[in-house]
């Protein structure tokens, strides 16, 4: 039974989007060679211990910030927040909670005012921010474009063993489902979030948790995707390459998850649509169609539904971990006991059928 | 010890390229919707047994014949020769080598005129023809432009038990090779010979045969291909795609394989390399290089290596199938006695490494 | 001297993005050819009167009405509020401005509730409405999907005298500004406004008004563009191709401008950037900057700043039109008396040089 | 009446392809900024004189020569034979013609071998060779590959008075037609001959000459072009973008023209067709159809018809011009006496209608 979050009596922080990762890693040289030299982020400014990096229409300091420690993990993640008062109401909403925070008038890093961190209800690290520097907006800079061009910081994506806990609490926050997946009997095992008018701010994956299960950043096309996967190739880095390139179900967006020298997870992402209306429809996925993770059915790796970034607490610790209490979506959908299916019972489309009918499977497929 | 078909003293016949194939399908609606509906091949001509079909930039007659029948199997691999007097060369040559010819001077399917028919040396059905009729080449007939175009036939791939020897047999008709696929011992797996400027018209795949592995069939752009997955996942038939889309390491095009409703394999392939200079380097790739046949390490399905269609001899009833004589590709490669490597020794590009440095795999992978 | 709307003490309605648009047209035959066979729009409903086309994203019953009429004109320009409060919020603020307002609580047309009409300060009909039929979203229906697929509505176009005055009258109903052209003396000839999260839901264009310049749908990528003119070549109705295919300067957007059978003019756009920060940097062009509304520096077509499509009162007449008081941006920019340069004073980027220094023309060109 | 040039007795040598072209230039820094840091070319070599730069694709020494000098000249344009011996057949070829030859054995640029460059018969310095040093091709250094990557060298273009007369020299040596632009009296205003399987190897453009009109790079896609203007734009240098992007008639490619710091023209190309087969049909466009020099009927610059680079003789002169004596096609197509159709007269498709019928132009449009 789920031991769900209370919901303060405070109203929540206006959320803008999500804004920025503080990811620790073990080698900054390697880890600056994988998002600079291979993936083309700008660099805001870097010294011996920190790179700030931004995307190519960012015009905030940076979207993600690369911090040498000795333990690899993600150690916050970072939301805008509409007005200098919402830090305030931010603060005030999670002591609320019960949650431990840290406000700090300067900032946590470089190129931030007045922020709030949280270790949230999950046990995640949260920030909340207005002031921001600003930077030159590269948009048409195209001088710098590069083939596999990043243009836009999308979403989270974060592991947490109890998702309907998690996504009361983050609808309690503001935040607002576009998607989810489910089975017949009601359970969900993952849910789509926003904030800003797109599929997602931050979504969540069940599985032991709190983790930090990738970060994405946002192409202009198709294109831009597959030029990163063939200049992996050309690195001869494509072991580092885990999963797609793909279409997926939900979201519709067209995906490539790659790795880290850390192992961190980073999407990149192009293409799904608007979500602003209030009555945007909600896409429930059965967790037996096929193609909901991708729509041409092609596996997901083990690897993706099991490794993820350990996270931080507010004194720089990994938080321990828990299990779900429940099966996992992999358990339902592979193997044995798991089962999948192509076209439901009458062929229909996503998230009517149940799987009693004509299958359909990859000749060779392993899912 | 392979035992070489011999060298005709004859001048073989001087081929254009791969022109058109025909296959046997046992539900023609079934095939119609595949190549139609869904791929949207151009019907030429159509009765209640046969389907005429060619891509949109064909100014022949076709570029597939599909023929309803009881087994699903190839028919012929037809190729254009440069003059009407080729094709007497064809037959003459073919003669010469003890195989088994027919001639028809009316031609053995609509569009074509005077045409040869072998059953060749490594037991597969070629056809060599001049004649053929002029139709409307829809070049710039955007008004018919689909998402997923299909503007040329590109190339077919061949299963034989002994690819060097049918390498040898293709060298001496007058194909060149582009490239080929090695282990250290100098084995050959895999080659790919051409007669037009492109990578291939067509390739031998070990193992057993013959059977016809694909055909293939030119988009413009890689966009071309991803809207033909995404159109397969629409129609809930992403059952029906078995391997990619991915980058080939071997001719560096963009691919994707689906099956037809009886199994068929279709590639679709866009943008290798010109190869029309009489020099142009070969490549040799190292069998264990895990980026020979896919470009970003993603694991070639089983299915891939272990299913072909039937091949039909003159009367039309399927050849017998011989095994190879030495290991497969797949064995070198893959499972418990197989290994491949994305960088060898020193990360060197392909063709030079040999496996036995760091080598990298995918988490969770299955190559 | 510009004599301001004045600003209602009432709120404005709470707009959340532009949402349809009704044109009248004079050969309905005629413009479903354009609408529906060539652009791919849609149909919702159609009946001998009127079509309801939607695009591919769009859940709500339709982005475009088509209505016969005797004379070609835009209808109304429709927007969606946040609830149905909103229509109410709507009616009384522009009650406040003087406004005739209409309200019917059936809707206008089909699929859309209570709404309100309205003539506003500038003289074009708007709408306000909340309440509206959701119907199927096409967003994963590939099998649909065309080469040039439209998949939203993304922004109206309008023609006013006096781009101040209704700069500050759209302000105070709540639009923001993201982009503008002005001179050095501070005079604005163009400005973009946004709701959504997008470079604008409308803009003002400098000319004689109210009328209406075009409206616009957003395509997945740069190649739908082109796919939709070639498809205008291949139906050898390429003089309805206006402007482009181009880069806008204002906006970043890849652009297409073409005239359907009445000539109300339609954009195609794809890939301009996300504008939902609140301090979200607006760019000022300098009115003489030749990549301002073609990043290329390709020239604008006279008729794109002359031609534009009339608007109807609430009784359905024609608006008169007024002329600007001042100078238009294409006198300024072209010709005699104007002047252009590509690069500025030290070769500064957008919105800082004057021009004084070396300028930079295409040869032949005629901006 | 066309003085034609005679019809040697001696076989031509068999030409593979255009191979490269030198340029002379005026600033040698100035041309490397162009090709090499905004157009992405690759340096083979490179002294204090001379620039070696070849495409992704290429596999010999270069395809294009930058040599500082005084005059902005063509300096040759030089294509590769199948054979050693062939050079030894152009030479002699060339001597029957009675034209100037120079052999020389150590070849006359850096990389390239045994060569024969002429005076051809239209004035224009040749070159023909098949030695040739073979380099790194670098088509899957996906490394170096920028957003508008260029991978082969496609075609060149030549200016000269009388069209017909070089169409059947070309012819003799050896080239096939694949299109050309014809008026209904049967003048031939423009032609375009292959010897790879491609359009062209060269083409003829009527005008003053002998003059070179453009050499033309291949990309891989459509976007490639845009990503090439996009950059031009974010440099300041939109003024050399002269004419596109745009969609051809002739070919069906999809081109940009632009120019290098001399005035050079550079054309970007993609997505012509296979001409490899003996009967390929050839296309007749009627010189008033408005779609043949740009399938979306977007106007030719004027510059695009009259400018062009001088050529040298083999002494390092340019080459002295001499007129048409015909009208010229832009005469015919444009202004007070000129005429150009967008339908024919039954709506007909390209080569078929005489514009005596519905025409339609562009609102606006200067053609």
């Amino acid at each position: 039974m789920t031991d769900f979050v209370h919901t303060p009596s405070l109203p929540p922080p206006d959320i803008v989007r999500c804004a920025y990762m503080e990811l620790v890693v073990t080698d900054l040289a390697a880890s600056r060679e994988f998002y600079v030299d291979l993936l083309g982020l700008h660099v805001t400014f870097e010294d011996a211990d920190t790179i700030y990096l931004r995307t190519l229409e960012e015009f905030i300091h940076h979207n993600l910030v690369l911090r040498r420690g000795p333990v690899a993990a993600a150690a916050v993640a970072a939301f805008r927040v509409r007005t200098p008062a919402d830090v305030s109401r931010a603060e005030a909403y999670y002591q609320a909670l019960g949650a431990r925070t840290e406000r700090r008038l300067g900032g946590f890093v470089k190129g931030i005012g007045d922020a709030v961190r949280v270790e949230d209800p999950l046990g995640f690290p949260y920030e909340f921010f207005y002031e921001a520097e600003h930077v030159e907006r590269l948009t048409q800079r195209y001088d710098l474009y590069s083939a596999g061009e990043l243009v836009r910081l999308d979403h989270f994506n974060q592991v947490t063993p109890d998702v309907p806990r998690g996504q009361k609490y983050l609808q309690d926050l503001g935040f607002r489902v576009s998607e989810d997946i489910q089975d017949a009997a009601g359970t969900t095992y993952a849910v789509w979030l926003h904030r800003k008018q797109t599929v997602h701010d931050t979504a969540l994956t069940q599985g032991d948790g709190p983790r930090m299960h990738h970060l994405a950043f946002a192409t202009h096309e198709k294109q831009n995707i597959i030029a990163v996967c063939d200049k992996m190739g050309a690195l001869r880095i494509s072991d580092r390459i885990e999963r797609g390139p793909g279409r997926h179900g939900v979201s519709n967006a067209f995906y490539l998850y790659i790795l880290d020298p850390d192992g961190h997870r980073v999407e990149i992402y192009t293409q799904d649509y608007y979500t602003g209306d209030p009555d945007n429809p909600v896409i429930t996925w059965d967790v037996h169609d096929n193609q909901r993770r991708d729509w041409w059915g092609n596996p997901v790796v083990p690897s993706w539904y099991t490794e993820a970034s350990l996270v931080l607490d507010l004194d720089g610790r990994p938080q321990p971990l828990s299990q779900p209490a429940g099966v996992s979506e992999q358990d339902v959908t592979v193997g044995a006991d798991g089962f999948s299916y192509t076209r439901g019972p009458s062929g229909v489309q996503h998230g009517e059928g149940h799987g009693d009918g004509p299958q359909g499977f990859k000749l060779g497929g392993q899912l």
